[in-house]
């Protein structure tokens, strides 16, 4: 207990604490996984100071930490193992500063991204990425997975908003990255290195992130039915290549819609969507700015690829087009134990992407309800069992899936991580090589490999 | 001669050259920077492979290797140093691949910029970023310095726009960055790494990059004259925070403006912009799918600002005010030897930032025409003086100006990068703790420290 001590010697006990229950929470997150064995301690740092002081102790105790934020990750990344203290930002939540006139918000960490949002707002501005846990995650769970979304189509990802970082690297040093104008480019983009790096190398404690003029005017949203999600898939990628740049294009196929409508009740569901037929759900949003035969074209291409769908100018039948996309996941977790996946592959093989997840769930016996950022080819096959051990045929399942979505020329994670969940499957994409660089790479910032270890990488 | 002896062995003649016109073009660039000796070899590479063998075969005898495009670059970063083996990727330069469908392009590293344009035009796509080089630089140049251009502020910089590369690392290694998909999170981000690394970590000798739908549609262009660069500079950070989000937001002083009348001559220069009389110009431009009323609302503030403009929907108009911007370059290439500098601030504070340089200028009795990036708060000040020197009294003026960015909250590189102009400041502003991490992240790809040794980092 010598390094527990020394850190409540440090930091005292309103910030470090040794609970059985509070230490019993750490041990996973929202992807289901549960550690082997308990962390040592959780330290809830307040401000900067407090993380270089747990960073100097662990780090001098060559114990590891595992940093966290609201623990909403579907990885496993933030998920506190045997012997390692959870160091936690959900306290630093402040807002530190809004520039309108610049267009960037200073944040703490644990500032959650929907209120972040809610701040934004009296000021015209908008930070675009938009995970859908944003009302229950934090900016720098966002930053450590290089969170996406739905309207990461047209705006980008979390690397694409954040300008400048402060992160608490292993032995108490602060470093500051970026800076807090558009561009710069002086010395090596560590921004973008920290940006998605699942806690390996160091701790987020601050953010400067952009914030984006709010699109003000009218949207156009499309829901539409189809009988066969290839067909859905098709017209999403036909979308695409007429290049008519959508802010959200979802796809949901029939198996996840049988469960939405399970989930919300047949009338709730017939009147959001005018029918209770089942099929494949597809839902495409314009945003002001989109020239105004979009939604008419993008209609069209539905039709032409066997959809039937409604364009809708009023925002109240928007909004019940995506509270339809928006249950997915409480429905999906209403139906039994997840392990949601999160492959990308390129918006044209979209289609073969969904035919195969299909196959494969047909010749493992399994559940794959399948919900997607079709405009990004970002697909989320969602295994569902009888909780709470994953049963080997998922695994089985899965291996295959991740080999499919790198024969489409993609990639094991869009948006989640790799986390604990994929570790298996990382060598496999990035190759020998990259591998090695990358943790050579990790070995710079954290020489003696506290930070999160057996995340990411093995 | 063993290395070079090697090298000829190894690729020919054909490919390696030693011969002293050739090795003399290689000693500089275009930042006016001359290398004090000459390189020993030229190596025209026209395959991964024989960048591979170049590469092992330099490794190996520790001999330095300077990555070099078209010769471009404002910053001498790929300039041939003493003793050093130029390896040029000019010949490789065709585009491989062009998916409209997913929206990218794989090409070599030598393809000029508005070839790759040209290319894909008739796909309906584009690639954003737009150096004012694009017509003679490389995408490989481009992305050795995360290069910027006109349209960043609403697209993005060449990192926004680069999804994946394989460079060559010293010893001959072929790595493969990124990926094919608009997501993905597998591992650190060595993409946005090696964008900007001003050619210290690798070779780059393939990149698929992100093509968008073209804009269609109408533009609206808006060019006015201000007495005072300060009030125009006020009016475009006006712009910016009533979040107008215009395409192009371009500012000339009324030096630089005078050079491009004397350039264009009165005639001509009287026809495009409609008066003969001096001033700041400020030129503004949105593309399709901004709102009807940003153009009015921007002309507006224009003239709050103390600003007479004029808004013209016609396309001939629109390229005579942009012909004004576009003449800038030659004009100050014509007034004498010129050192650009290329600061950035946060775009509130350009109205500082150019009262500073007025200031300075005025102390330090040296010429310094400005152009701005001012949608980007990204500032060219040009030092003209009787060359081919740079005289003490702009290398003292040049330090107290780089003060100043650091002074507003800004950097001294928005998009050249920092080569050998800028190496001593760059501690300054990345501090002690980021220039040293900065360093042994370029030991992991470069132990030998072959790469361009002598450019960025000292």
């Amino acid at each position: 207990m010598g390094v527990v001590q020394t850190l409540l010697d440090a930091l005292g006990e309103d910030v470090v604490t040794t609970a059985p229950d509070r230490l019993e929470a750490m041990r996973t997150d929202r992807s289901g996984w549960v550690a082997e064995g308990s962390p040592l301690a959780l330290v809830e740092a307040r401000t900067v100071e407090e993380v270089q002081e747990a960073m100097r102790i662990a780090d001098a105790a060559r114990t590891p930490v595992v940093p966290r934020g609201a623990g909403t990750g579907l990885a496993g990344g933030a998920v506190g193992t045997e012997g390692s203290i959870v160091v936690s930002v959900e306290r630093m939540n402040r807002i530190l500063e809004i520039s309108a006139e610049d267009e960037y918000a200073v944040v703490e960490p644990g500032v959650i991204t929907a209120d972040l949002n809610r701040a934004l707002e009296e000021h015209g501005l908008w930070y675009a990425p938009d995970p859908v846990s944003k009302n229950i995650s934090t900016i720098g769970g966002n930053i450590a997975t290089n969170a996406g979304g739905l309207v990461c189509t047209k705006y980008g990802v979390t690397r694409e908003a954040v300008l400048a970082l402060d992160v608490v690297l292993p032995g108490g040093t602060l470093l500051r990255t970026g800076r807090r104008t558009i561009k710069g480019v002086t010395g090596y983009d560590l921004t973008a290195l920290f940006v998605g790096s699942e806690g390996t190398l160091g701790i987020v404690v601050g953010a400067t992130v952009r914030a984006l003029p709010a699109p003000k005017g009218e949207t156009m949203t499309l829901g539409a039915l189809f009988s066969d999600v290839k067909a859905a898939a098709s017209a999403s990628a036909a979308i695409t290549a007429a290049g008519l740049r959508p802010s959200v294009m979802e796809l949901i196929d029939a198996a996840t819609l049988n469960l939405i409508r399970d989930y919300l009740g047949h009338e709730v569901f017939e009147n959001l969507l005018g029918t209770s037929a089942g099929g494949s759900y597809f839902l495409v949003q314009f945003d002001a700015g989109t020239g105004a035969l979009a939604g008419t074209r993008a209609l069209q291409l539905v039709e032409e690829n066997g959809g039937t769908g409604t364009l809708s100018h009023d925002p109240a039948e928007a909004e019940g087009l995506l509270r339809i996309r928006g249950s997915a996941n409480p429905a999906l977790t209403a139906a039994g134990t997840m392990l949601v996946e999160d492959v990308a592959v390129p918006r044209s093989r979209m289609p073969e992407m969904f035919a195969r997840i299909e196959e494969i769930a047909r010749r493992h016996d399994v559940r794959i309800p399948t919900i997607a950022h079709a405009g990004d080819g970002n697909l989320h096959p969602t295994f569902i069992f009888d909780g709470p051990d994953v049963p080997p045929e998922v695994w089985a399942a899965a291996d295959e899936m991740f080999e499919a979505s790198t024969e489409f020329g993609g990639t094991l994670t869009g948006e989640h991580g790799v986390g604990l969940l994929k570790r298996r499957w990382l060598k496999g994409e990035l190759g020998e090589d990259s591998y090695r660089l990358q943790a050579e790479v990790k070995a710079v910032f954290d020489p003696n490999g506290i930070m999160n270890p057996g995340k990411v990488f093995d």
